[in-house]
Protein backbone atom coordinates (compact mmCIF):
# COMPACT_ATOMS: atom_id res chain seq x y z
CA UNK A 1 0.00 0.00 0.00
CA UNK A 2 1.47 3.29 -1.18
CA UNK A 3 1.14 6.21 1.84
CA UNK A 4 -0.63 8.99 0.95
CA UNK A 5 1.73 11.98 -0.08
CA UNK A 6 2.63 14.24 2.36
CA UNK A 7 1.48 17.75 1.97
CA UNK A 8 4.82 20.27 0.35
CA UNK A 9 6.81 21.39 2.89
CA UNK A 10 6.61 25.60 3.58
CA UNK A 11 8.96 27.60 1.78
CA UNK A 12 11.43 29.20 4.67
CA UNK A 13 10.05 32.43 5.98
CA UNK A 14 12.85 33.88 4.12
CA UNK A 15 12.40 32.47 1.20
CA UNK A 16 8.34 34.00 1.17
CA UNK A 17 9.88 37.31 2.01
CA UNK A 18 12.06 37.49 -0.77
CA UNK A 19 9.46 37.33 -3.27
CA UNK A 20 7.28 40.21 -1.63
CA UNK A 21 8.56 43.02 -3.27
CA UNK A 22 8.24 46.93 -2.29
CA UNK A 23 7.37 49.52 -5.04
CA UNK A 24 7.32 53.05 -4.44
CA UNK A 25 5.24 54.79 -6.48
CA UNK A 26 6.86 58.71 -7.84
CA UNK A 27 8.92 59.03 -4.39
CA UNK A 28 10.07 62.83 -3.74
CA UNK A 29 12.73 62.75 -1.50
CA UNK A 30 15.91 60.33 -1.73
CA UNK A 31 15.95 60.00 2.08
CA UNK A 32 12.94 58.42 1.94
CA UNK A 33 14.25 56.11 -0.73
CA UNK A 34 16.99 55.19 1.75
CA UNK A 35 14.68 54.87 4.86
CA UNK A 36 12.95 52.16 3.10
CA UNK A 37 15.90 50.71 2.10
CA UNK A 38 16.76 50.03 5.50
CA UNK A 39 13.38 49.17 6.53
CA UNK A 40 13.26 46.88 3.98
CA UNK A 41 16.71 44.77 4.85
CA UNK A 42 15.95 45.61 9.07
CA UNK A 43 13.03 43.23 8.39
CA UNK A 44 14.74 40.28 6.15
CA UNK A 45 13.37 41.59 2.60
CA UNK A 46 15.29 42.33 -0.83
CA UNK A 47 13.28 43.46 -2.97
CA UNK A 48 12.62 47.46 -3.19
CA UNK A 49 11.32 49.05 -6.60
CA UNK A 50 10.85 52.81 -7.44
CA UNK A 51 8.34 54.15 -10.36
CA UNK A 52 9.59 57.17 -12.00
CA UNK A 53 11.40 58.86 -8.65
CA UNK A 54 12.26 62.24 -8.50
CA UNK A 55 15.48 62.04 -7.49
CA UNK A 56 17.22 58.74 -7.41
CA UNK A 57 20.27 57.86 -6.98
CA UNK A 58 20.77 60.69 -4.90
CA UNK A 59 23.28 60.36 -1.82
CA UNK A 60 20.76 61.38 0.40
CA UNK A 61 19.35 57.69 -0.22
CA UNK A 62 22.46 55.96 0.31
CA UNK A 63 23.10 57.70 3.89
CA UNK A 64 19.98 57.10 5.05
CA UNK A 65 19.93 53.86 3.96
CA UNK A 66 22.34 53.27 6.88
CA UNK A 67 23.80 50.05 5.86
CA UNK A 68 21.14 49.05 3.26
CA UNK A 69 23.13 50.04 0.38
CA UNK A 70 23.01 46.42 -0.98
CA UNK A 71 19.35 46.79 -1.35
CA UNK A 72 19.83 50.41 -3.36
CA UNK A 73 22.13 48.80 -5.81
CA UNK A 74 19.47 46.17 -6.84
CA UNK A 75 16.98 48.67 -6.51
CA UNK A 76 14.94 47.69 -9.71
CA UNK A 77 13.39 50.99 -11.58
CA UNK A 78 10.35 51.70 -13.68
CA UNK A 79 8.56 54.37 -15.61
CA UNK A 80 4.64 52.97 -14.93
CA UNK A 81 3.28 51.42 -11.71
CA UNK A 82 2.55 48.06 -14.52
CA UNK A 83 5.73 47.23 -15.58
CA UNK A 84 6.53 47.34 -11.50
CA UNK A 85 4.22 45.11 -10.49
CA UNK A 86 4.88 43.00 -13.84
CA UNK A 87 4.85 39.21 -12.71
CA UNK A 88 2.68 39.69 -9.20
CA UNK A 89 0.09 37.73 -8.69
CA UNK A 90 -1.01 39.45 -5.59
CA UNK A 91 -1.20 43.12 -4.82
CA UNK A 92 -1.63 45.50 -2.04
CA UNK A 93 -1.86 49.20 -2.34
CA UNK A 94 -1.25 51.09 1.14
CA UNK A 95 -3.01 54.24 1.77
CA UNK A 96 -4.19 56.07 4.62
CA UNK A 97 -7.05 57.91 2.97
CA UNK A 98 -10.48 55.65 2.85
CA UNK A 99 -11.68 55.54 -0.57
CA UNK A 100 -15.15 54.91 -1.81
CA UNK A 101 -13.77 53.25 -5.68
CA UNK A 102 -11.28 51.05 -4.41
CA UNK A 103 -11.04 47.39 -3.40
CA UNK A 104 -12.11 46.63 0.02
CA UNK A 105 -9.39 47.54 3.08
CA UNK A 106 -7.61 45.19 4.75
CA UNK A 107 -5.63 46.13 8.11
CA UNK A 108 -1.47 45.97 7.64
CA UNK A 109 -2.00 42.75 9.65
CA UNK A 110 -4.31 41.02 7.99
CA UNK A 111 -3.07 42.16 4.51
CA UNK A 112 0.39 40.32 5.89
CA UNK A 113 -1.38 37.24 6.61
CA UNK A 114 -2.73 36.81 3.11
CA UNK A 115 0.84 38.52 1.36
CA UNK A 116 2.84 35.38 3.53
CA UNK A 117 0.64 32.67 2.31
CA UNK A 118 0.47 33.70 -1.38
CA UNK A 119 4.51 34.31 -1.14
CA UNK A 120 4.74 30.59 -0.54
CA UNK A 121 3.11 30.75 -4.67
CA UNK A 122 4.17 33.55 -6.35
CA UNK A 123 5.27 37.03 -6.12
CA UNK A 124 3.87 39.49 -4.30
CA UNK A 125 3.99 43.70 -4.36
CA UNK A 126 3.31 46.13 -1.86
CA UNK A 127 2.37 49.93 -3.26
CA UNK A 128 3.10 52.46 -1.60
CA UNK A 129 2.31 56.65 -2.77
CA UNK A 130 4.45 59.26 -2.35
CA UNK A 131 4.90 61.52 0.47
CA UNK A 132 2.99 64.86 -0.69
CA UNK A 133 0.01 63.10 -2.47
CA UNK A 134 -0.32 59.51 -1.49
CA UNK A 135 -1.36 56.56 -3.61
CA UNK A 136 -3.27 57.88 -6.47
CA UNK A 137 -6.75 56.73 -7.37
CA UNK A 138 -5.51 54.92 -10.59
CA UNK A 139 -3.04 53.49 -8.76
CA UNK A 140 -4.95 52.42 -5.50
CA UNK A 141 -7.38 50.86 -8.48
CA UNK A 142 -4.41 49.08 -10.40
CA UNK A 143 -4.55 46.85 -7.12
CA UNK A 144 -6.08 43.88 -5.56
CA UNK A 145 -6.80 44.97 -2.28
CA UNK A 146 -6.35 48.30 -0.18
CA UNK A 147 -4.28 47.63 3.11
CA UNK A 148 -4.99 50.52 5.96
CA UNK A 149 -2.51 50.95 8.63
CA UNK A 150 -4.41 51.81 11.97
CA UNK A 151 -3.83 55.34 12.67
CA UNK A 152 -4.96 58.76 14.66
CA UNK A 153 -7.90 59.65 12.73
CA UNK A 154 -6.75 63.45 12.97
CA UNK A 155 -3.38 62.60 12.04
CA UNK A 156 -3.43 59.90 10.03
CA UNK A 157 0.23 60.48 7.70
CA UNK A 158 2.80 58.25 8.02
CA UNK A 159 6.14 59.30 6.79
CA UNK A 160 6.86 56.82 3.69
CA UNK A 161 9.92 55.15 5.36
CA UNK A 162 7.93 54.22 8.76
CA UNK A 163 4.93 52.82 6.79
CA UNK A 164 7.23 50.76 5.08
CA UNK A 165 8.92 49.77 8.29
CA UNK A 166 5.37 48.69 9.53
CA UNK A 167 4.40 46.81 6.58
CA UNK A 168 7.70 44.23 6.70
CA UNK A 169 7.68 44.59 10.24
CA UNK A 170 4.01 42.69 10.46
CA UNK A 171 5.21 40.25 7.39
CA UNK A 172 8.58 39.38 9.47
CA UNK A 173 6.52 38.53 12.12
CA UNK A 174 3.93 36.81 10.08
CA UNK A 175 6.50 34.57 7.87
CA UNK A 176 8.31 33.60 11.34
CA UNK A 177 5.00 33.12 13.49
CA UNK A 178 4.68 29.07 12.90
CA UNK A 179 7.76 28.36 13.16
CA UNK A 180 8.56 26.27 16.09
CA UNK A 181 10.71 29.52 17.66
CA UNK A 182 13.57 28.38 19.98
CA UNK A 183 12.77 25.09 21.14
CA UNK A 184 16.86 24.84 21.95
CA UNK A 185 16.34 27.84 23.85
CA UNK A 186 13.86 27.04 25.79
CA UNK A 187 15.17 23.89 26.74
CA UNK A 188 18.45 25.16 27.95
CA UNK A 189 16.47 27.71 30.20
CA UNK A 190 14.79 25.14 32.01
CA UNK A 191 17.98 23.22 32.62
CA UNK A 192 18.88 26.55 34.25
CA UNK A 193 16.04 26.32 37.09
CA UNK A 194 16.87 25.48 40.45
CA UNK A 195 15.09 22.02 41.70
CA UNK A 196 12.24 22.44 43.80
CA UNK A 197 14.14 20.65 46.87
CA UNK A 198 16.75 23.37 46.29
CA UNK A 199 13.84 26.21 46.42
CA UNK A 200 12.45 24.62 49.30
CA UNK A 201 16.08 24.95 51.19
CA UNK A 202 16.07 28.62 50.44
CA UNK A 203 12.53 28.69 51.80
CA UNK A 204 13.49 27.23 55.12
CA UNK A 205 16.49 29.44 55.45
CA UNK A 206 14.95 32.67 54.60
CA UNK A 207 12.34 31.79 57.45
CA UNK A 208 15.32 30.66 59.91
CA UNK A 209 17.11 34.05 59.38
CA UNK A 210 14.02 36.10 59.66
CA UNK A 211 13.15 34.71 62.44
CA UNK A 212 16.94 35.56 63.87
CA UNK A 213 16.79 39.27 63.22
CA UNK A 214 13.21 39.48 64.99
CA UNK A 215 10.85 39.97 61.72
CA UNK A 216 9.59 36.69 62.07
CA UNK A 217 7.79 35.34 65.81
CA UNK A 218 7.41 32.03 64.97
CA UNK A 219 4.85 32.03 67.68
CA UNK A 220 2.25 34.49 65.57
CA UNK A 221 4.06 33.99 61.92
CA UNK A 222 0.98 35.17 59.91
CA UNK A 223 0.91 35.20 56.29
CA UNK A 224 4.64 36.38 56.23
CA UNK A 225 6.07 33.28 54.67
CA UNK A 226 2.90 32.56 51.89
CA UNK A 227 3.35 35.76 51.02
CA UNK A 228 7.42 35.41 50.10
CA UNK A 229 6.61 32.26 48.73
CA UNK A 230 3.90 33.45 45.99
CA UNK A 231 6.69 36.28 45.18
CA UNK A 232 9.67 33.69 44.25
CA UNK A 233 6.95 31.15 42.88
CA UNK A 234 6.37 33.76 39.79
CA UNK A 235 9.12 33.79 38.84
CA UNK A 236 11.02 30.26 37.80
CA UNK A 237 14.49 31.22 40.16
CA UNK A 238 17.40 29.63 38.35
CA UNK A 239 20.22 27.56 40.19
CA UNK A 240 22.59 30.43 40.08
CA UNK A 241 20.33 32.89 41.73
CA UNK A 242 18.95 30.61 44.48
CA UNK A 243 23.07 30.43 44.86
CA UNK A 244 22.97 33.85 45.73
CA UNK A 245 20.14 34.22 47.37
CA UNK A 246 21.08 31.55 50.05
CA UNK A 247 24.85 33.13 49.93
CA UNK A 248 23.34 36.91 51.34
CA UNK A 249 21.69 35.14 53.94
CA UNK A 250 24.80 33.15 54.90
CA UNK A 251 26.71 36.17 55.31
CA UNK A 252 23.68 38.18 57.46
CA UNK A 253 23.75 34.61 59.74
CA UNK A 254 27.84 34.98 60.15
CA UNK A 255 27.58 39.02 60.83
CA UNK A 256 25.10 37.93 63.47
CA UNK A 257 26.60 35.08 64.73
CA UNK A 258 24.55 31.80 65.13
CA UNK B 1 -15.67 46.31 51.83
CA UNK B 2 -18.23 46.23 49.54
CA UNK B 3 -18.10 44.46 45.98
CA UNK B 4 -19.13 46.90 43.20
CA UNK B 5 -22.39 45.54 41.46
CA UNK B 6 -20.16 45.27 38.29
CA UNK B 7 -16.56 45.35 36.82
CA UNK B 8 -15.42 48.90 36.14
CA UNK B 9 -16.03 49.42 32.58
CA UNK B 10 -12.09 49.57 31.34
CA UNK B 11 -10.81 52.71 30.17
CA UNK B 12 -10.75 54.07 27.04
CA UNK B 13 -8.13 52.90 24.51
CA UNK B 14 -6.96 56.62 24.01
CA UNK B 15 -7.00 57.19 27.25
CA UNK B 16 -4.50 54.05 28.14
CA UNK B 17 -2.55 55.61 25.35
CA UNK B 18 -2.40 58.68 26.89
CA UNK B 19 -0.34 56.83 29.84
CA UNK B 20 2.48 55.59 27.68
CA UNK B 21 5.30 57.63 27.35
CA UNK B 22 7.86 57.24 24.53
CA UNK B 23 11.72 58.28 26.39
CA UNK B 24 14.45 58.63 23.89
CA UNK B 25 17.63 57.96 25.49
CA UNK B 26 20.47 60.63 24.77
CA UNK B 27 19.00 60.84 20.73
CA UNK B 28 21.76 62.64 18.35
CA UNK B 29 19.76 63.84 15.42
CA UNK B 30 17.21 66.19 15.94
CA UNK B 31 15.59 65.09 12.55
CA UNK B 32 14.88 61.00 14.88
CA UNK B 33 13.44 63.24 17.79
CA UNK B 34 10.81 64.79 15.18
CA UNK B 35 10.53 61.69 12.97
CA UNK B 36 9.74 60.02 16.99
CA UNK B 37 6.81 62.80 17.46
CA UNK B 38 5.39 62.26 14.40
CA UNK B 39 5.31 58.34 15.14
CA UNK B 40 3.76 58.97 18.33
CA UNK B 41 1.20 61.26 17.02
CA UNK B 42 0.10 58.59 14.34
CA UNK B 43 -0.54 56.00 16.75
CA UNK B 44 -2.47 58.38 18.83
CA UNK B 45 -0.18 58.34 21.56
CA UNK B 46 0.80 61.91 23.34
CA UNK B 47 3.92 62.10 25.48
CA UNK B 48 7.61 61.88 24.54
CA UNK B 49 10.21 62.46 26.86
CA UNK B 50 13.74 62.84 26.08
CA UNK B 51 16.92 62.53 27.96
CA UNK B 52 19.64 64.59 27.46
CA UNK B 53 19.61 65.53 23.49
CA UNK B 54 22.11 65.97 21.95
CA UNK B 55 20.54 69.06 19.71
CA UNK B 56 16.83 70.22 21.01
CA UNK B 57 15.14 72.28 20.09
CA UNK B 58 15.95 72.08 16.63
CA UNK B 59 14.76 72.84 13.24
CA UNK B 60 15.59 69.81 11.87
CA UNK B 61 12.89 68.17 14.50
CA UNK B 62 9.91 71.06 13.79
CA UNK B 63 10.73 70.20 9.86
CA UNK B 64 10.50 65.89 10.69
CA UNK B 65 7.91 65.79 12.88
CA UNK B 66 5.64 67.46 9.62
CA UNK B 67 2.41 68.26 11.77
CA UNK B 68 3.34 66.73 14.73
CA UNK B 69 4.69 69.74 16.40
CA UNK B 70 2.48 69.88 19.50
CA UNK B 71 3.99 66.59 20.62
CA UNK B 72 7.48 68.28 20.21
CA UNK B 73 6.03 71.53 22.29
CA UNK B 74 4.56 69.34 25.13
CA UNK B 75 8.09 67.29 24.83
CA UNK B 76 9.46 67.02 28.23
CA UNK B 77 13.39 67.19 29.18
CA UNK B 78 15.28 65.13 31.32
CA UNK B 79 18.58 65.03 32.75
CA UNK B 80 18.77 61.51 33.57
CA UNK B 81 16.93 58.28 32.57
CA UNK B 82 15.59 57.86 36.19
CA UNK B 83 13.81 61.56 36.14
CA UNK B 84 12.58 60.97 32.88
CA UNK B 85 10.76 57.19 34.30
CA UNK B 86 9.90 59.02 37.81
CA UNK B 87 6.67 57.51 38.47
CA UNK B 88 5.85 54.94 36.19
CA UNK B 89 4.52 51.30 37.30
CA UNK B 90 5.78 49.49 34.17
CA UNK B 91 8.99 49.67 32.17
CA UNK B 92 10.54 48.59 29.03
CA UNK B 93 13.75 49.17 27.10
CA UNK B 94 13.94 48.64 23.55
CA UNK B 95 17.00 47.06 22.36
CA UNK B 96 18.15 45.09 19.20
CA UNK B 97 21.04 43.44 21.01
CA UNK B 98 20.70 40.54 23.05
CA UNK B 99 22.18 41.19 26.49
CA UNK B 100 22.76 38.51 28.92
CA UNK B 101 22.32 40.15 31.79
CA UNK B 102 19.39 41.91 31.30
CA UNK B 103 16.11 40.74 31.65
CA UNK B 104 14.10 38.44 29.93
CA UNK B 105 13.21 39.43 26.29
CA UNK B 106 9.74 40.52 25.02
CA UNK B 107 8.56 41.11 21.51
CA UNK B 108 7.17 43.88 20.67
CA UNK B 109 3.70 42.31 20.06
CA UNK B 110 3.48 40.76 23.95
CA UNK B 111 5.20 43.76 25.42
CA UNK B 112 2.03 45.87 23.91
CA UNK B 113 -0.38 43.44 25.67
CA UNK B 114 1.80 44.16 28.64
CA UNK B 115 1.58 47.72 28.46
CA UNK B 116 -1.85 48.59 27.55
CA UNK B 117 -3.15 46.21 29.96
CA UNK B 118 -1.23 48.32 32.91
CA UNK B 119 -1.74 51.21 31.53
CA UNK B 120 -5.44 50.80 32.67
CA UNK B 121 -4.03 51.82 36.06
CA UNK B 122 -0.65 53.33 35.83
CA UNK B 123 1.88 54.62 33.12
CA UNK B 124 4.04 53.29 31.19
CA UNK B 125 7.47 54.11 29.64
CA UNK B 126 9.02 53.01 26.21
CA UNK B 127 12.72 53.47 26.17
CA UNK B 128 14.73 54.03 23.30
CA UNK B 129 18.22 53.97 22.74
CA UNK B 130 20.36 56.67 20.59
CA UNK B 131 21.25 56.05 16.75
CA UNK B 132 24.56 55.48 17.31
CA UNK B 133 25.45 53.43 20.49
CA UNK B 134 21.51 52.15 21.36
CA UNK B 135 20.59 51.97 24.96
CA UNK B 136 23.79 51.73 27.57
CA UNK B 137 23.72 48.32 29.37
CA UNK B 138 22.72 50.62 32.48
CA UNK B 139 19.83 51.81 31.08
CA UNK B 140 18.66 48.63 29.72
CA UNK B 141 18.97 46.98 33.41
CA UNK B 142 17.07 50.25 34.57
CA UNK B 143 13.88 48.87 32.86
CA UNK B 144 11.84 46.06 34.00
CA UNK B 145 11.82 44.47 30.52
CA UNK B 146 14.05 44.21 27.28
CA UNK B 147 11.33 44.22 24.18
CA UNK B 148 13.28 42.80 20.59
CA UNK B 149 11.74 44.39 17.54
CA UNK B 150 12.11 40.90 16.00
CA UNK B 151 14.75 41.58 12.57
CA UNK B 152 16.96 40.06 10.12
CA UNK B 153 19.72 39.02 12.82
CA UNK B 154 22.45 40.16 10.30
CA UNK B 155 21.07 43.50 9.91
CA UNK B 156 18.60 44.73 12.90
CA UNK B 157 19.36 48.17 13.38
CA UNK B 158 16.28 49.98 12.69
CA UNK B 159 16.09 53.67 12.56
CA UNK B 160 14.82 55.29 15.66
CA UNK B 161 11.99 56.99 14.26
CA UNK B 162 11.05 53.86 12.50
CA UNK B 163 11.62 51.79 15.78
CA UNK B 164 9.24 53.90 17.69
CA UNK B 165 6.84 53.94 14.60
CA UNK B 166 6.97 50.01 15.21
CA UNK B 167 6.03 49.71 19.31
CA UNK B 168 3.48 53.05 19.00
CA UNK B 169 1.91 50.96 16.22
CA UNK B 170 1.75 47.75 18.52
CA UNK B 171 0.40 49.53 20.82
CA UNK B 172 -2.34 51.32 18.75
CA UNK B 173 -3.72 47.78 17.51
CA UNK B 174 -4.01 46.19 20.79
CA UNK B 175 -5.63 49.04 22.82
CA UNK B 176 -8.07 49.00 19.83
CA UNK B 177 -8.60 45.19 19.75
CA UNK B 178 -11.09 43.38 21.55
CA UNK B 179 -10.91 43.62 25.49
CA UNK B 180 -9.02 40.92 26.07
CA UNK B 181 -10.75 38.28 28.44
CA UNK B 182 -9.44 38.58 32.32
CA UNK B 183 -8.40 42.50 31.66
CA UNK B 184 -10.04 42.74 35.26
CA UNK B 185 -7.60 40.57 36.64
CA UNK B 186 -4.86 41.54 34.86
CA UNK B 187 -5.88 45.61 36.19
CA UNK B 188 -6.27 44.49 39.63
CA UNK B 189 -3.00 42.84 39.57
CA UNK B 190 -1.61 45.99 37.85
CA UNK B 191 -2.77 48.42 40.29
CA UNK B 192 -0.89 46.63 43.05
CA UNK B 193 2.27 47.05 41.54
CA UNK B 194 5.05 48.73 43.51
CA UNK B 195 6.52 52.15 41.44
CA UNK B 196 9.56 52.10 39.83
CA UNK B 197 10.90 54.45 42.27
CA UNK B 198 10.32 51.52 44.96
CA UNK B 199 11.87 49.21 43.32
CA UNK B 200 14.96 51.36 43.16
CA UNK B 201 14.80 52.18 46.86
CA UNK B 202 14.81 48.41 47.82
CA UNK B 203 17.80 47.33 45.03
CA UNK B 204 19.35 50.51 47.30
CA UNK B 205 18.94 49.02 50.46
CA UNK B 206 19.53 45.53 49.50
CA UNK B 207 23.06 46.61 48.24
CA UNK B 208 23.60 48.19 51.33
CA UNK B 209 22.66 45.66 53.79
CA UNK B 210 24.59 42.95 51.27
CA UNK B 211 27.78 45.53 51.51
CA UNK B 212 27.07 45.51 55.90
CA UNK B 213 27.49 41.95 55.37
CA UNK B 214 30.73 42.04 53.65
CA UNK B 215 29.10 39.66 51.14
CA UNK B 216 28.69 41.97 48.38
CA UNK B 217 32.44 44.22 48.35
CA UNK B 218 32.42 47.75 46.65
CA UNK B 219 35.12 47.62 45.25
CA UNK B 220 34.50 44.57 43.46
CA UNK B 221 30.49 44.19 42.92
CA UNK B 222 31.41 41.79 39.99
CA UNK B 223 27.97 41.34 38.41
CA UNK B 224 25.64 40.79 41.73
CA UNK B 225 23.54 43.40 41.36
CA UNK B 226 23.11 43.08 37.58
CA UNK B 227 22.39 39.48 38.61
CA UNK B 228 19.68 40.39 41.23
CA UNK B 229 18.07 43.10 39.04
CA UNK B 230 17.30 40.19 36.98
CA UNK B 231 15.71 38.08 39.50
CA UNK B 232 13.39 41.02 40.50
CA UNK B 233 12.54 42.45 37.46
CA UNK B 234 11.16 39.21 35.91
CA UNK B 235 8.49 39.13 38.66
CA UNK B 236 6.33 41.98 39.00
CA UNK B 237 7.10 42.96 42.60
CA UNK B 238 4.02 43.79 44.51
CA UNK B 239 3.67 46.93 46.52
CA UNK B 240 3.32 44.69 49.81
CA UNK B 241 5.82 42.36 48.87
CA UNK B 242 8.65 45.28 48.61
CA UNK B 243 6.74 46.19 52.10
CA UNK B 244 8.22 42.71 53.54
CA UNK B 245 11.56 42.39 51.40
CA UNK B 246 12.63 46.33 53.11
CA UNK B 247 11.12 44.78 56.23
CA UNK B 248 13.76 42.26 55.94
CA UNK B 249 16.24 44.23 55.26
CA UNK B 250 15.58 46.92 58.28
CA UNK B 251 15.64 43.73 60.60
CA UNK B 252 18.98 42.93 59.25
CA UNK B 253 20.16 46.74 59.92
CA UNK B 254 19.24 46.63 63.22
CA UNK B 255 20.02 43.43 64.18
CA UNK B 256 23.64 44.11 63.01
CA UNK B 257 23.86 47.41 64.60
CA UNK B 258 24.32 50.06 62.00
Amino acid sequence: MSRPASPPKPDSPDKRLDRIRVVLSRPRHPGNIGAAARAVKTMGLSRLALVAPENFPHPKAFARSAGAEDILDGVEIFTSLDEALNGAIFTLAISARCRNLGPEALTANDAADEAISIAESGDVALVFGNETSGLSNEDARRCQRIVHIPANPDYSSLNLGAAVQVLCYELRCTAFRNIPKGEEKAKTAASLIAPDEDIERFYAHLESVMTMTGFLDPARPGRLMPKLRRLFSRVRVERDEINILRGILDAVEKKIGR
